[in-house]
């Protein structure tokens, strides 16, 4: 099966001067259930159906599949997606060959900004940004799933 | 949006005379919550990936969105849905301008036959075939995704 391995950190400082490119993305889930999540997302003109399986113990490997799909068949199946839309701008930073994702959240995940950096392996090094702070790998709070229901505002 | 009108039956004599074709179909659900199916499925040596709404009022009409997909992501899929896989033959016998979908269930579901026709409007009529009993068009526990969690058997 694919695998994705990613990091997620905690944004602490300005990543602004950094930024390549930002799309803005719209995204809900019709199973927000972590051994199979249901992902319907906008990103763009563009959209996407994303199906991940549950994580390993260290919350870093997990099976991952997606198709893109037309932007009116999207936009459909967000209409049925479970209450709580998540909104955010994801922000593209590269910094030797690894390359940032960085989810700035607004709506009720508003004040929150998050970076993922996608790894070949579990133990894989690279070097860290300025801006980069706490690690939050496996903390299921930070997991989108987990934002559409009880986001930021309210923690 | 596309709806999917459907009128659901028991079968009350044998059907097999009248079958023209039949295929092996195992289904999974990666959610089974009536509001958001998403359901995968292999028929024969085929995968697919359905997505349905909730019904209206009556039971007969239903947002649905299909794709097909590979085989192998459809088995890989499979292995992370829910427990309780439906195994069925599906029969297609055809009666005037209809086809009926019958569908004799196996496994923990293994006496159950079920027949289904599609129409192009909820009050459009057709001639009933002598193989067909009760109407169960709207009654939750012969939905796959009721079957698959409570199974015939249990009955």
């Amino acid at each position: 099966m694919p695998q994705e391995i990613e990091r997620k950190f905690l944004v602490k400082a300005d990543f602004r001067p950094y930024v390549e490119s930002s799309t803005r993305i719209m995204q809900g889930y019709l199973s927000s259930v972590p051994e199979r999540v249901v992902r319907v997302r906008i990103n763009g003109d563009t959209g996407f159906i994303t199906i991940k399986g549950i994580s390993n113990d260290s919350g870093l490997s997990r099976y991952e599949w997606e198709k893109e799909i037309p932007l009116s068949e999207a936009r459909e199946l967000l209409s049925i997606c479970e209450p709580g839309i998540i909104d955010k701008t994801r922000h593209l930073v590269k910094m030797d060959e690894f390359t940032f994702e960085i989810d700035e959240f607004h709506g009720d995940n508003d004040g929150l900004v998050i970076a993922e950096v996608e790894l070949e392996s579990e133990g894989e090094v690279f070097r860290k940004p300025v801006w980069l702070g706490e690690e939050v790998t496996g903390d299921k709070r930070y997991y989108n799933s987990k934002l559409a229901k009880n986001p930021y505002k309210k923690w």
